[in-house]
């Protein structure tokens, strides 16, 4: 629980009557028509204006996060429109709800690891990737646990985002040693385990951020912000092409059948 | 309620083994690293890519709308946080659910306005701008209503935003008889009503989106993505520096001394 | 918007070390134990204690609403939970935000049609139903409008909640000219259009809460707080008799089948 | 992940055109008019009807989470209603997006402690609660972990609540092992602490959770649903006495003043 301030402030920005400015910049002059809405996010979360290159990677790696077809949180998002249509707000607000450990776990799972095994401070200090690769996988497995950002249950042997976004890191000065490190991560995940492992998109960007060197704990934030551009593209579908009536009278009569009266032998 | 259909279809987009395809467009190949995060927006919702112009004009329109303050949705989001600082996306969730007919509601009601009193189908035919806007201040007038678009608490005389994006909609061909029409409406309503009545950043938005004739119904849906941005970066905000215990702890503290024992006369 | 105020109160309740205080009432000693949790409701809602008579029927209502199967908000809390089973209380919220127009708002539609054809100032002065009735249903009739609380797609030519809704009302002094009122309507109209039209539940909760002289404004609140219950159980039967996952499977090879590279004559 | 399953089921209930069951009864004629709110939740978690003297202890329980001032929750969501008043269940929803591990968790946390440190097959064995609470608090103090439903920043030196739910419990057979045992814990950990602890309301609905036998992981599950009541509660008051649009104006205007343009020294 925090501590009580004796005031509040905000470094976010402020307005005027004839300015608004957002960390620093004037929102008119120096943002408005200069920076796209990846390099305004960029401007939120690292305080500061992306370099081309920067907003290249980041960019894509937001872009990649926005849409992955009918997910459980577009779902729903479809089913909440249905019912309350008048609230488009509400229906993205649902689909986000479930974006927790489950699914984009796995994206501040794999940046998390990556920091812990190769904190910041021993980067171009000469760490021994392999030592650091192999001593992960054994600890994982060690402990029966997942190693995160790997494995697909669809895109195998390659997830073909990933060797997209890690050639635009590397084409835009962001491939270093976390890149490095995830891609050995998987090499000896594959061979330990002899099942295909590839490095899936928030792997990816997992090791991406860590190029970066955003906090772990941001990159949640990276999924919740693109998927919410996704889900409008949902519920815009749905408003002309629904899903959602069809799958709910699907589920209830199919439940009905299984699970109701002529289920308990009860006479009808 | 929509009817049943037989088949779930969806037009997004498709994944296989080795390809991820959104809206007929290879993701690696065609969009990551080519497209910014406005522009995949405006994929999901214009079902094309933006022209280099149309990129421009549209990034500017979403970035307009990514921070605004301390606003209503961003102490929502940071209060939720700070309950349940282990859900960020759940925190988000909570700040778009506010994003209703109050604030977000002006900007589909400046675009549904222009829409009803200039028909997209009579555009170019030389319809009588001057006239529409005297009319339609007259009608709002008669049935005392608020002319969408127009008026701010803060930015008078001029909303600074406004100027800059009828600016960049004018410098890539976004700027035609929508833009031209709100400008005299709000001519005509400050002549009317004896008052400065800027248009606001809702309102430029709403004409801008006639200039690109997206349906009013999806005005809304660009405040609640760009928002969502921007609520993420007051959640990283409010992990550092904290504003949500003392808000709260000076509310409770303050209706305790209002509303409580010693108000109602009883003893303590 | 509001007005600003220059103090913030509220007359909900208040404490000090040793006392909470809930509408007027001590929490430990007068509530806890003496009222059960549809009389607490009442209490916030109506700011008085119910009367036994008044308990029973007002918990009548409540736990009508509580469960209706697999409705769309249990599926979108379910699918939600799949995603982020460390936030149960997220899963509640999503499967609330579609608690809107269309489910819900059949209920409000008819407490707010008994309200407008019988204001409550004309109760006891002898109108003539009937009168109304007729009224009330070729109004609707005139503009194709669905008279609310009437209908339902599985439960015909009864919805069997209606008629002992209706008796434990009788039995507890709550039946008076609204329920005859909407009885009137129903014959009226099923006369006019040929068809079974019961009072659903939604119906005979509206013009019970109209027995009350609760604000039709307040009805959806029922639903809501009744409603969050039903996701509980719904959300706790997920966790160990799981749909979601199944359901998203499902739907996504339907859609892929349907609406992927071979429906669009691509290579794969 | 949950593995696929061939068939949807589900055990809450089934409707046919004539019934409506509810976890084996017949809701118009066994559970309407007989059961009330708490008791259908009950129904709902416990899979059966509770007996009379569960009936009231479950109630108080739910009853004693329902309303507790203007808390964070309560805060979100009647600022969320002010820019949303036609969805009120969103305004609900953002509220509930709060109820995580700060303010509920306390009250799983409890009922945790006690599961772990006196697993339920050991009930009625002897166990030694004095040697187990000495041995817990330890515990806790030796890896400087606060003991979950012990302190409270008012309610000193004894929270209201707490006796008159034990009370309660004892008066329906529900006090056994579990509250003993919260008690000793409460005596050792105020004698090694030196400091106030009194059994707060969530320690106390932990320790009777237990008694109960609930599983901990459903107790954050009836936070959510007394809450919800609470929360409609709160926003009727709000749309009539408001607090969200003042608390809003303070807040920007103080931070305006803290960290605007004569905060930062910029000519203005």
């Amino acid at each position: 629980m925090p501590k009580r301030t004796d005031r509040l402030t905000s470094d976010i920005g402020w307005s005027t009557p004839d300015q608004i400015n957002v960390r620093g910049m004037d929102l008119p002059s120096e943002i408005l028509g200069h920076m796209n809405l990846g390099d305004m996010a960029f401007l939120l979360l690292a305080h500061r204006q992306p370099s081309a290159e920067e907003s290249t990677v980041f960019n894509a790696i937001l872009v990649a996060l926005v849409e992955h077809g009918i997910t459980p949180s577009a779902m729903a998002a479809r089913i909440t429109y249905m019912g309350a249509p008048e609230s488009l707000q509400a229906a993205v607000a649902a689909g986000l709800c479930g974006l927790g450990s489950v699914f984009v776990g796995s994206m501040e799972g794999a940046a998390k690891m990556l920091y812990d095994v190769l904190p910041p401070d021993q980067l171009g200090t000469g760490a021994d990737l392999e030592v650091i690769a192999k001593q992960t996988v054994a600890d994982f497995r060690a402990r029966a646990a997942i190693v995160p950002g790997l494995g697909h249950p669809l895109h195998k042997p390659v997830d073909p985002r990933t060797p997209r976004l890690f050639e635009i890191a590397a084409q835009n000065g962001k491939s270093g040693e976390y890149i490095a490190l995830i891609e050995l991560i998987q090499k000896e995940a594959e061979a330990a385990s002899g099942k295909a492992l590839p490095i899936n998109a928030t792997g990816a960007i997992g090791a991406i951020c860590c190029e970066f060197g955003f906090p772990w704990e941001i990159v949640r934030g990276f999924g919740v912000m693109a998927r919410s551009i996704g889900l409008v593209g949902h519920i815009l579908e749905e408003s002309t092409n629904p899903i959602a009536f069809e799958l709910w009278q699907r589920t209830e009569e199919e439940i009905l059948e299984a699970s109701g009266p002529s289920a308990h032998g009860a006479a009808k």
